[in-house]
Protein backbone atom coordinates (compact mmCIF):
# COMPACT_ATOMS: atom_id res chain seq x y z
CA UNK A 1 0.00 0.00 0.00
CA UNK A 2 0.81 3.65 -0.58
CA UNK A 3 2.42 5.72 1.89
CA UNK A 4 0.07 7.60 4.56
CA UNK A 5 0.67 11.08 6.48
CA UNK A 6 0.50 10.30 10.09
CA UNK A 7 -2.30 12.38 10.16
CA UNK A 8 -3.92 10.01 7.57
CA UNK A 9 -3.10 7.37 9.59
CA UNK A 10 -4.29 8.22 13.27
CA UNK A 11 -7.80 8.40 12.82
CA UNK A 12 -7.94 4.49 11.53
CA UNK A 13 -5.20 3.26 13.70
CA UNK A 14 -7.11 4.41 17.03
CA UNK A 15 -10.63 2.87 15.55
CA UNK A 16 -9.34 -0.32 14.89
CA UNK A 17 -7.70 -0.54 17.95
CA UNK A 18 -10.76 0.96 20.81
CA UNK A 19 -13.24 -1.57 18.34
CA UNK A 20 -11.21 -4.22 19.35
CA UNK A 21 -10.65 -4.27 22.95
CA UNK A 22 -8.30 -6.66 24.49
CA UNK A 23 -7.70 -8.21 21.51
CA UNK A 24 -3.50 -7.81 20.65
CA UNK A 25 -2.57 -6.70 16.89
CA UNK A 26 0.90 -6.65 16.11
CA UNK A 27 2.75 -3.54 14.61
CA UNK A 28 3.25 -5.67 11.17
CA UNK A 29 -0.42 -5.74 10.99
CA UNK A 30 -0.82 -2.06 11.03
CA UNK A 31 2.67 -2.00 8.77
CA UNK A 32 1.43 -3.51 6.25
CA UNK A 33 -2.19 -1.49 6.17
CA UNK A 34 -0.68 1.71 6.41
CA UNK A 35 2.80 1.09 4.24
CA UNK A 36 5.02 2.49 6.93
CA UNK A 37 7.74 1.36 8.70
CA UNK A 38 7.71 -0.03 12.58
CA UNK A 39 9.60 2.84 13.98
CA UNK A 40 6.51 5.09 12.39
CA UNK A 41 4.01 2.81 13.75
CA UNK A 42 5.23 2.57 17.07
CA UNK A 43 5.68 6.46 17.41
CA UNK A 44 1.78 6.56 16.26
CA UNK A 45 0.80 3.95 18.76
CA UNK A 46 2.53 6.29 21.75
CA UNK A 47 0.35 9.42 20.33
CA UNK A 48 -2.63 7.79 20.02
CA UNK A 49 -2.13 6.46 23.62
CA UNK A 50 -1.31 9.44 24.91
CA UNK A 51 -4.35 11.27 23.65
CA UNK A 52 -6.55 8.45 25.23
CA UNK A 53 -4.86 8.71 28.64
CA UNK A 54 -4.92 12.42 28.76
CA UNK A 55 -8.74 11.90 28.10
CA UNK A 56 -9.54 9.04 30.23
CA UNK A 57 -10.51 7.60 27.50
CA UNK A 58 -8.82 4.07 28.61
CA UNK A 59 -5.13 3.02 27.43
CA UNK A 60 -3.08 1.33 24.99
CA UNK A 61 -0.66 -1.87 26.12
CA UNK A 62 2.01 -3.18 24.48
CA UNK A 63 2.46 -6.66 25.11
CA UNK A 64 5.94 -8.57 25.00
CA UNK A 65 7.09 -11.94 23.11
CA UNK A 66 6.11 -13.90 20.08
CA UNK A 67 2.46 -13.73 20.66
CA UNK A 68 3.20 -9.65 21.77
CA UNK A 69 1.76 -6.53 20.02
CA UNK A 70 -0.67 -3.26 21.19
CA UNK A 71 -4.52 -3.96 22.99
CA UNK A 72 -6.54 -1.06 23.53
CA UNK A 73 -8.41 -1.71 27.17
CA UNK A 74 -11.18 0.90 28.28
CA UNK A 75 -10.07 0.56 32.00
CA UNK A 76 -11.99 4.20 33.83
CA UNK A 77 -10.28 6.26 36.33
CA UNK A 78 -11.65 5.53 39.72
CA UNK A 79 -12.90 9.11 39.42
CA UNK A 80 -14.51 8.35 36.19
CA UNK A 81 -16.00 4.79 37.14
CA UNK A 82 -17.32 7.04 40.12
CA UNK A 83 -19.21 9.53 38.16
CA UNK A 84 -20.80 7.13 35.70
CA UNK A 85 -21.95 4.96 38.39
CA UNK A 86 -23.12 8.25 40.39
CA UNK A 87 -25.18 8.98 37.46
CA UNK A 88 -26.77 5.30 37.04
CA UNK A 89 -27.73 5.97 40.41
CA UNK A 90 -29.85 9.01 39.91
CA UNK A 91 -31.60 7.44 37.03
CA UNK A 92 -32.54 4.15 39.48
CA UNK A 93 -33.57 7.23 42.42
CA UNK A 94 -36.04 8.61 40.62
CA UNK A 95 -39.52 8.19 41.54
CA UNK A 96 -42.04 5.63 40.09
CA UNK A 97 -39.17 2.92 39.87
CA UNK A 98 -40.77 0.80 43.23
CA UNK A 99 -42.50 -2.14 42.62
CA UNK A 100 -44.52 -3.79 44.77
CA UNK A 101 -42.52 -6.71 46.90
CA UNK A 102 -39.36 -4.57 47.30
CA UNK A 103 -38.46 -5.47 43.31
CA UNK A 104 -36.89 -2.36 41.69
CA UNK A 105 -37.69 -1.20 37.95
CA UNK A 106 -34.44 -1.50 36.10
CA UNK A 107 -35.17 -2.74 32.85
CA UNK A 108 -34.90 0.20 30.72
CA UNK A 109 -31.26 1.28 32.39
CA UNK A 110 -29.86 -2.60 32.28
CA UNK A 111 -30.41 -2.67 28.44
CA UNK A 112 -29.64 0.98 27.51
CA UNK A 113 -26.54 0.36 25.35
CA UNK A 114 -25.04 3.22 26.77
CA UNK A 115 -24.99 2.49 30.31
CA UNK A 116 -24.38 -1.26 29.68
CA UNK A 117 -21.30 -0.79 28.39
CA UNK A 118 -20.39 1.84 30.32
CA UNK A 119 -21.04 -0.86 32.82
CA UNK A 120 -19.37 -3.51 30.59
CA UNK A 121 -16.11 -1.59 31.03
CA UNK A 122 -15.85 -0.97 35.17
CA UNK A 123 -16.95 -4.68 35.44
CA UNK A 124 -14.56 -5.44 32.85
CA UNK A 125 -11.38 -3.64 34.41
CA UNK A 126 -12.06 -5.62 38.10
CA UNK A 127 -11.35 -9.44 35.87
CA UNK A 128 -8.54 -8.53 33.40
CA UNK A 129 -5.88 -10.41 35.52
CA UNK A 130 -8.26 -13.55 35.90
CA UNK A 131 -8.28 -13.99 32.32
CA UNK A 132 -11.98 -16.06 31.99
CA UNK A 133 -12.25 -17.65 28.76
CA UNK A 134 -16.46 -16.69 28.79
CA UNK A 135 -18.62 -14.54 30.40
CA UNK A 136 -21.87 -16.24 32.24
CA UNK A 137 -25.20 -15.17 32.34
CA UNK A 138 -28.69 -16.21 32.70
CA UNK A 139 -31.49 -14.73 30.68
CA UNK A 140 -32.61 -11.86 30.59
CA UNK A 141 -31.97 -8.56 31.76
CA UNK A 142 -28.12 -9.11 32.33
CA UNK A 143 -27.44 -9.55 29.25
CA UNK A 144 -26.69 -6.44 27.89
CA UNK A 145 -24.26 -5.77 30.77
CA UNK A 146 -22.73 -9.94 30.39
CA UNK A 147 -22.39 -8.95 26.43
CA UNK A 148 -20.34 -5.71 26.79
CA UNK A 149 -18.77 -7.03 29.81
CA UNK A 150 -17.69 -10.20 27.08
CA UNK A 151 -16.79 -7.52 24.11
CA UNK A 152 -14.40 -5.35 26.65
CA UNK A 153 -12.40 -8.58 27.58
CA UNK A 154 -12.47 -10.17 23.81
CA UNK A 155 -14.64 -13.16 24.90
CA UNK A 156 -17.76 -15.02 24.26
CA UNK A 157 -20.71 -14.94 25.82
CA UNK A 158 -22.85 -17.85 27.03
CA UNK A 159 -26.40 -17.52 28.24
CA UNK A 160 -27.94 -19.83 30.70
CA UNK A 161 -31.79 -20.52 30.40
CA UNK A 162 -34.99 -20.54 32.23
CA UNK A 163 -35.68 -23.66 30.14
CA UNK A 164 -34.09 -25.84 27.07
CA UNK A 165 -35.15 -24.98 23.48
CA UNK A 166 -35.10 -27.30 21.02
CA UNK A 167 -32.70 -24.89 18.59
CA UNK A 168 -29.86 -25.59 21.31
CA UNK A 169 -29.33 -29.00 21.29
CA UNK A 170 -28.55 -31.36 24.13
CA UNK A 171 -28.42 -29.34 27.29
CA UNK A 172 -27.55 -29.77 31.09
CA UNK A 173 -30.22 -28.98 33.43
CA UNK A 174 -30.11 -28.00 36.95
CA UNK A 175 -32.42 -26.99 39.55
CA UNK A 176 -31.71 -23.76 42.11
CA UNK A 177 -33.11 -21.62 44.77
CA UNK A 178 -33.98 -18.73 43.40
CA UNK A 179 -34.21 -16.64 46.65
CA UNK A 180 -36.07 -13.25 47.26
CA UNK A 181 -37.60 -14.36 50.16
CA UNK A 182 -40.14 -17.08 48.80
CA UNK A 183 -37.11 -19.52 48.08
CA UNK A 184 -38.72 -20.86 44.84
CA UNK A 185 -37.36 -23.53 43.28
CA UNK A 186 -36.31 -23.00 39.34
CA UNK A 187 -34.93 -24.70 36.84
CA UNK A 188 -31.72 -23.36 34.25
CA UNK A 189 -30.87 -24.90 31.28
CA UNK A 190 -27.21 -24.61 29.53
CA UNK A 191 -26.51 -26.22 26.33
CA UNK A 192 -24.09 -28.92 26.32
CA UNK A 193 -21.37 -27.68 23.80
CA UNK A 194 -21.55 -24.15 25.13
CA UNK A 195 -18.93 -24.27 27.29
CA UNK A 196 -15.45 -26.98 27.90
CA UNK A 197 -14.06 -28.71 30.82
CA UNK A 198 -11.45 -26.51 32.33
CA UNK A 199 -12.46 -23.09 30.86
CA UNK A 200 -12.26 -19.96 33.08
CA UNK A 201 -16.13 -18.76 33.72
CA UNK A 202 -16.57 -14.60 34.52
CA UNK A 203 -20.15 -14.76 36.30
CA UNK A 204 -22.28 -11.84 35.42
CA UNK A 205 -25.75 -10.10 35.90
CA UNK A 206 -27.46 -6.85 36.44
CA UNK A 207 -29.27 -7.85 39.66
CA UNK A 208 -28.29 -9.79 43.10
CA UNK A 209 -31.03 -9.76 46.19
CA UNK A 210 -30.51 -13.25 47.53
CA UNK A 211 -27.99 -14.65 45.38
CA UNK A 212 -29.89 -17.85 44.47
CA UNK A 213 -29.54 -17.33 40.61
CA UNK A 214 -25.98 -16.58 40.73
CA UNK A 215 -24.83 -19.35 42.85
CA UNK A 216 -26.93 -21.44 40.32
CA UNK A 217 -24.82 -20.37 38.01
CA UNK A 218 -21.97 -21.75 40.18
CA UNK A 219 -23.35 -25.16 40.68
CA UNK A 220 -24.02 -24.87 36.80
CA UNK A 221 -20.12 -24.69 36.02
CA UNK A 222 -19.69 -27.10 38.69
CA UNK A 223 -21.14 -29.63 36.32
CA UNK A 224 -19.65 -28.31 33.67
CA UNK A 225 -16.13 -28.81 35.64
CA UNK A 226 -15.39 -24.98 34.28
CA UNK A 227 -13.78 -22.68 36.94
CA UNK A 228 -15.66 -19.77 38.23
CA UNK A 229 -13.22 -16.74 38.28
CA UNK A 230 -15.15 -13.71 39.04
CA UNK A 231 -18.80 -12.69 40.22
CA UNK A 232 -19.98 -9.13 39.60
CA UNK A 233 -23.31 -7.49 38.86
CA UNK A 234 -24.04 -4.10 38.78
CA UNK A 235 -26.87 -3.76 41.24
CA UNK A 236 -26.93 -5.91 44.84
CA UNK A 237 -29.31 -5.05 47.48
CA UNK A 238 -27.89 -4.16 50.81
CA UNK A 239 -30.35 -6.75 52.23
CA UNK A 240 -30.00 -9.66 53.37
CA UNK A 241 -26.52 -9.25 53.94
CA UNK A 242 -26.08 -12.78 53.36
CA UNK A 243 -26.03 -14.02 49.83
CA UNK A 244 -25.82 -17.43 48.70
CA UNK A 245 -22.94 -16.96 46.80
CA UNK A 246 -19.48 -16.09 47.67
CA UNK A 247 -17.39 -13.37 46.62
CA UNK A 248 -19.69 -11.51 44.17
CA UNK A 249 -18.45 -7.51 43.37
CA UNK A 250 -21.10 -5.25 42.90
CA UNK A 251 -21.18 -1.71 41.76
CA UNK A 252 -24.31 -0.29 43.04
CA UNK A 253 -26.01 -0.89 46.04
CA UNK A 254 -29.91 -0.83 46.65
CA UNK A 255 -30.01 0.34 50.29
CA UNK A 256 -33.87 0.20 50.34
CA UNK A 257 -36.62 2.53 49.57
CA UNK A 258 -38.00 5.79 50.93
CA UNK A 259 -41.62 4.88 51.07
CA UNK A 260 -42.70 8.16 51.40
CA UNK A 261 -41.11 9.68 48.25
CA UNK A 262 -41.65 6.00 46.47
CA UNK A 263 -37.60 6.13 45.46
CA UNK A 264 -34.95 3.96 45.89
CA UNK A 265 -31.78 4.99 47.76
CA UNK A 266 -29.05 3.67 45.40
CA UNK A 267 -25.42 4.42 45.70
CA UNK A 268 -21.78 3.34 44.21
CA UNK A 269 -20.27 0.22 46.05
CA UNK A 270 -17.47 0.87 48.55
CA UNK A 271 -14.51 0.43 46.10
CA UNK A 272 -16.36 3.31 43.92
CA UNK A 273 -16.88 5.88 46.39
CA UNK B 1 -7.69 24.02 29.34
CA UNK B 2 -4.45 24.33 27.43
CA UNK B 3 -3.60 23.88 23.72
CA UNK B 4 -2.99 20.38 22.03
CA UNK B 5 -1.49 19.54 19.22
CA UNK B 6 -3.05 17.63 16.28
CA UNK B 7 -1.35 14.67 16.78
CA UNK B 8 -2.68 14.64 20.97
CA UNK B 9 -6.37 15.53 19.70
CA UNK B 10 -6.80 12.89 16.85
CA UNK B 11 -6.90 9.56 19.03
CA UNK B 12 -9.19 10.85 21.59
CA UNK B 13 -11.66 12.59 18.98
CA UNK B 14 -11.75 9.38 17.15
CA UNK B 15 -12.38 7.29 20.82
CA UNK B 16 -14.89 10.20 21.39
CA UNK B 17 -16.92 10.50 18.37
CA UNK B 18 -16.80 6.08 17.05
CA UNK B 19 -18.24 5.38 20.54
CA UNK B 20 -21.24 7.19 20.86
CA UNK B 21 -22.52 6.13 16.97
CA UNK B 22 -25.26 8.85 15.47
CA UNK B 23 -24.79 10.90 18.49
CA UNK B 24 -24.46 14.74 17.47
CA UNK B 25 -21.21 16.12 18.84
CA UNK B 26 -21.15 20.17 18.18
CA UNK B 27 -17.80 21.25 17.50
CA UNK B 28 -17.64 23.28 20.67
CA UNK B 29 -17.75 20.53 22.83
CA UNK B 30 -14.43 19.74 21.69
CA UNK B 31 -13.07 23.00 21.60
CA UNK B 32 -13.42 23.53 25.20
CA UNK B 33 -11.99 19.80 25.78
CA UNK B 34 -9.46 20.45 23.91
CA UNK B 35 -8.74 24.24 23.99
CA UNK B 36 -8.46 24.33 19.92
CA UNK B 37 -10.19 26.72 17.66
CA UNK B 38 -13.25 25.68 15.83
CA UNK B 39 -11.57 25.82 12.81
CA UNK B 40 -8.77 23.61 13.75
CA UNK B 41 -11.16 21.21 15.57
CA UNK B 42 -13.02 21.47 11.92
CA UNK B 43 -9.69 20.69 10.40
CA UNK B 44 -9.12 17.52 13.05
CA UNK B 45 -12.56 16.35 11.82
CA UNK B 46 -11.59 16.15 8.18
CA UNK B 47 -8.78 14.72 9.08
CA UNK B 48 -10.43 11.47 11.07
CA UNK B 49 -13.13 11.05 8.50
CA UNK B 50 -10.69 10.77 5.54
CA UNK B 51 -8.91 8.11 7.82
CA UNK B 52 -12.28 6.57 8.46
CA UNK B 53 -13.45 6.23 5.33
CA UNK B 54 -10.15 5.12 3.35
CA UNK B 55 -9.99 2.13 5.40
CA UNK B 56 -13.59 1.51 5.07
CA UNK B 57 -14.40 1.83 9.25
CA UNK B 58 -17.42 4.05 8.92
CA UNK B 59 -18.20 7.92 8.04
CA UNK B 60 -18.24 11.12 10.33
CA UNK B 61 -21.20 13.38 8.91
CA UNK B 62 -21.29 16.67 9.23
CA UNK B 63 -25.27 17.97 10.74
CA UNK B 64 -26.21 21.59 10.04
CA UNK B 65 -28.11 24.05 11.80
CA UNK B 66 -29.14 25.03 15.28
CA UNK B 67 -28.70 21.20 16.57
CA UNK B 68 -25.71 20.34 14.32
CA UNK B 69 -22.08 19.19 14.70
CA UNK B 70 -20.43 16.25 13.50
CA UNK B 71 -21.38 12.20 14.05
CA UNK B 72 -19.81 8.85 13.07
CA UNK B 73 -22.08 6.36 11.43
CA UNK B 74 -20.19 3.27 11.29
CA UNK B 75 -22.33 1.86 7.89
CA UNK B 76 -19.50 -0.57 6.20
CA UNK B 77 -19.41 -0.89 2.25
CA UNK B 78 -21.10 -3.24 0.15
CA UNK B 79 -18.06 -5.38 -0.10
CA UNK B 80 -17.14 -5.13 3.35
CA UNK B 81 -20.63 -6.21 4.65
CA UNK B 82 -20.22 -8.84 2.26
CA UNK B 83 -17.24 -9.94 3.35
CA UNK B 84 -18.31 -10.06 7.02
CA UNK B 85 -21.62 -11.74 6.49
CA UNK B 86 -19.55 -14.38 3.88
CA UNK B 87 -17.68 -15.03 7.09
CA UNK B 88 -20.88 -15.53 9.58
CA UNK B 89 -22.27 -18.01 6.19
CA UNK B 90 -19.21 -20.51 6.51
CA UNK B 91 -19.31 -19.72 10.88
CA UNK B 92 -23.05 -21.19 10.39
CA UNK B 93 -22.25 -24.13 8.08
CA UNK B 94 -19.72 -25.68 10.41
CA UNK B 95 -20.99 -29.47 10.74
CA UNK B 96 -22.47 -30.73 13.67
CA UNK B 97 -25.08 -27.27 13.89
CA UNK B 98 -28.09 -28.66 12.69
CA UNK B 99 -30.58 -29.89 15.43
CA UNK B 100 -34.03 -31.67 15.50
CA UNK B 101 -37.06 -30.09 13.63
CA UNK B 102 -35.32 -28.38 11.12
CA UNK B 103 -33.66 -25.82 13.64
CA UNK B 104 -30.11 -24.29 13.10
CA UNK B 105 -27.55 -23.99 16.49
CA UNK B 106 -26.94 -20.23 16.39
CA UNK B 107 -26.56 -19.22 19.58
CA UNK B 108 -22.35 -18.94 20.06
CA UNK B 109 -22.72 -16.93 16.39
CA UNK B 110 -26.04 -14.45 17.83
CA UNK B 111 -23.97 -13.86 21.02
CA UNK B 112 -20.77 -13.21 20.34
CA UNK B 113 -20.28 -9.83 21.06
CA UNK B 114 -18.10 -9.06 17.63
CA UNK B 115 -20.41 -10.99 15.66
CA UNK B 116 -23.02 -9.36 16.88
CA UNK B 117 -21.94 -6.13 16.32
CA UNK B 118 -21.07 -6.37 12.94
CA UNK B 119 -24.33 -7.18 12.50
CA UNK B 120 -25.47 -4.24 14.54
CA UNK B 121 -23.88 -2.36 12.20
CA UNK B 122 -25.19 -3.66 8.90
CA UNK B 123 -28.50 -3.79 10.71
CA UNK B 124 -28.52 -0.39 11.38
CA UNK B 125 -26.74 0.99 7.88
CA UNK B 126 -30.35 -0.05 6.58
CA UNK B 127 -32.46 1.58 9.17
CA UNK B 128 -31.38 5.46 9.70
CA UNK B 129 -33.56 7.01 7.50
CA UNK B 130 -36.33 5.57 9.31
CA UNK B 131 -35.52 7.40 12.51
CA UNK B 132 -36.50 4.99 14.86
CA UNK B 133 -36.76 5.64 18.21
CA UNK B 134 -36.07 2.68 19.76
CA UNK B 135 -35.15 -1.22 18.73
CA UNK B 136 -37.46 -4.00 20.10
CA UNK B 137 -36.98 -7.58 20.64
CA UNK B 138 -38.00 -10.75 22.01
CA UNK B 139 -36.26 -12.72 24.64
CA UNK B 140 -33.68 -14.31 24.44
CA UNK B 141 -30.83 -15.08 21.58
CA UNK B 142 -31.88 -11.57 19.32
CA UNK B 143 -31.05 -9.38 22.53
CA UNK B 144 -27.21 -9.14 21.68
CA UNK B 145 -27.75 -7.80 17.74
CA UNK B 146 -30.70 -5.62 18.83
CA UNK B 147 -28.85 -4.21 21.72
CA UNK B 148 -26.11 -3.80 19.07
CA UNK B 149 -28.22 -2.55 16.33
CA UNK B 150 -30.00 -0.05 19.53
CA UNK B 151 -26.12 1.39 20.20
CA UNK B 152 -25.22 2.11 16.42
CA UNK B 153 -28.75 3.79 15.81
CA UNK B 154 -28.20 5.76 19.62
CA UNK B 155 -31.78 4.71 20.89
CA UNK B 156 -32.80 2.47 23.71
CA UNK B 157 -33.12 -1.53 23.36
CA UNK B 158 -36.84 -2.72 25.01
CA UNK B 159 -37.13 -6.45 25.17
CA UNK B 160 -40.43 -8.13 24.83
CA UNK B 161 -40.73 -11.28 27.49
CA UNK B 162 -42.20 -14.56 27.24
CA UNK B 163 -44.05 -13.60 31.05
CA UNK B 164 -44.80 -10.61 32.76
CA UNK B 165 -42.33 -10.53 35.69
CA UNK B 166 -42.94 -9.53 38.87
CA UNK B 167 -39.85 -6.66 38.38
CA UNK B 168 -41.11 -5.39 34.94
CA UNK B 169 -44.48 -3.48 36.63
CA UNK B 170 -47.71 -3.67 34.97
CA UNK B 171 -47.64 -5.20 31.52
CA UNK B 172 -49.23 -5.35 28.17
CA UNK B 173 -50.11 -9.31 27.26
CA UNK B 174 -50.89 -10.95 23.84
CA UNK B 175 -50.70 -13.95 22.21
CA UNK B 176 -49.44 -14.83 18.88
CA UNK B 177 -49.29 -17.67 17.00
CA UNK B 178 -45.22 -18.87 17.45
CA UNK B 179 -44.52 -20.66 13.81
CA UNK B 180 -42.33 -23.11 13.49
CA UNK B 181 -45.02 -25.70 11.60
CA UNK B 182 -47.06 -26.55 14.89
CA UNK B 183 -48.54 -23.04 15.40
CA UNK B 184 -48.35 -23.09 19.15
CA UNK B 185 -50.10 -20.58 20.97
CA UNK B 186 -47.89 -17.96 23.13
CA UNK B 187 -47.74 -15.96 25.29
CA UNK B 188 -45.57 -12.07 24.98
CA UNK B 189 -45.24 -9.50 27.64
CA UNK B 190 -44.13 -5.89 28.05
CA UNK B 191 -43.64 -3.40 30.54
CA UNK B 192 -46.40 -0.47 29.87
CA UNK B 193 -43.88 2.21 30.31
CA UNK B 194 -41.48 0.68 27.98
CA UNK B 195 -42.87 2.24 25.27
CA UNK B 196 -44.96 5.52 24.37
CA UNK B 197 -47.67 6.34 22.26
CA UNK B 198 -46.64 7.97 18.45
CA UNK B 199 -43.28 6.21 18.88
CA UNK B 200 -41.13 4.38 16.28
CA UNK B 201 -39.98 0.92 16.58
CA UNK B 202 -37.01 -1.10 15.04
CA UNK B 203 -37.93 -5.24 15.46
CA UNK B 204 -34.86 -7.19 15.52
CA UNK B 205 -34.53 -10.76 16.20
CA UNK B 206 -31.91 -13.40 15.13
CA UNK B 207 -33.87 -15.60 13.69
CA UNK B 208 -36.96 -15.81 11.22
CA UNK B 209 -38.48 -19.12 10.15
CA UNK B 210 -42.12 -18.90 9.92
CA UNK B 211 -42.29 -14.87 11.23
CA UNK B 212 -45.09 -15.69 14.19
CA UNK B 213 -42.55 -14.00 16.64
CA UNK B 214 -42.11 -10.81 14.87
CA UNK B 215 -45.56 -10.85 13.84
CA UNK B 216 -46.70 -10.94 17.80
CA UNK B 217 -43.98 -7.89 18.08
CA UNK B 218 -46.03 -5.95 15.18
CA UNK B 219 -49.29 -6.64 17.13
CA UNK B 220 -47.75 -5.66 20.65
CA UNK B 221 -46.80 -2.28 18.80
CA UNK B 222 -49.96 -1.65 17.65
CA UNK B 223 -51.32 -1.55 21.69
CA UNK B 224 -48.85 0.84 22.39
CA UNK B 225 -49.71 2.85 19.52
CA UNK B 226 -46.27 2.80 18.31
CA UNK B 227 -45.50 2.98 14.80
CA UNK B 228 -43.23 0.15 13.23
CA UNK B 229 -40.70 1.43 10.60
CA UNK B 230 -38.79 -1.63 9.83
CA UNK B 231 -37.93 -5.56 10.65
CA UNK B 232 -34.94 -6.84 10.33
CA UNK B 233 -33.17 -10.30 10.74
CA UNK B 234 -29.86 -11.88 10.99
CA UNK B 235 -31.12 -15.19 9.29
CA UNK B 236 -34.16 -15.97 7.42
CA UNK B 237 -35.45 -19.28 6.31
CA UNK B 238 -35.84 -19.84 2.35
CA UNK B 239 -38.61 -21.89 3.46
CA UNK B 240 -41.92 -21.38 4.30
CA UNK B 241 -41.45 -18.57 1.60
CA UNK B 242 -44.31 -16.85 2.72
CA UNK B 243 -43.95 -15.06 6.11
CA UNK B 244 -46.55 -14.39 8.81
CA UNK B 245 -45.00 -10.88 8.94
CA UNK B 246 -44.64 -8.62 5.81
CA UNK B 247 -41.53 -6.64 4.79
CA UNK B 248 -38.96 -8.19 6.87
CA UNK B 249 -35.23 -8.44 5.38
CA UNK B 250 -32.54 -10.20 6.28
CA UNK B 251 -28.87 -10.15 5.87
CA UNK B 252 -28.51 -14.23 5.37
CA UNK B 253 -30.68 -16.89 4.19
CA UNK B 254 -30.74 -20.46 5.51
CA UNK B 255 -31.60 -22.80 2.53
CA UNK B 256 -31.73 -25.50 4.14
CA UNK B 257 -29.72 -28.46 5.08
CA UNK B 258 -27.07 -31.29 3.26
CA UNK B 259 -28.61 -34.20 5.19
CA UNK B 260 -25.57 -35.84 4.04
CA UNK B 261 -22.96 -33.62 5.86
CA UNK B 262 -24.86 -32.63 8.50
CA UNK B 263 -24.34 -28.94 7.80
CA UNK B 264 -26.23 -26.09 6.99
CA UNK B 265 -26.79 -24.06 3.79
CA UNK B 266 -26.50 -20.59 4.29
CA UNK B 267 -25.50 -17.44 2.35
CA UNK B 268 -25.92 -13.72 1.97
CA UNK B 269 -28.96 -12.21 1.43
CA UNK B 270 -29.63 -10.70 -2.16
CA UNK B 271 -29.01 -7.40 -1.60
CA UNK B 272 -25.35 -8.37 0.12
CA UNK B 273 -24.37 -10.38 -2.94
Amino acid sequence: MEKTKRSERLGALTRILTDTPNRIHTLSEFCERFGAAKSTISEDIDLVSASLERNDLGRLETVAGAAGGVRYRAIPSKAKAHRILMEVAEKLSQPGRMLPGGFLYNSDISSDSVIAQSMGEILAAQYYDRKPDFVLTMETKGIPIALMTARMLDVKLVIARRDSRAYEGSAVKINYIAGGGNDRIETMALARRAVQPGQRALIIDDFMKGGGTLQGMVDMMREFQAEVVGVGVMIATAEPKAKRVEGAKSLLILEGFDREKGTAIVHPSEMYQ
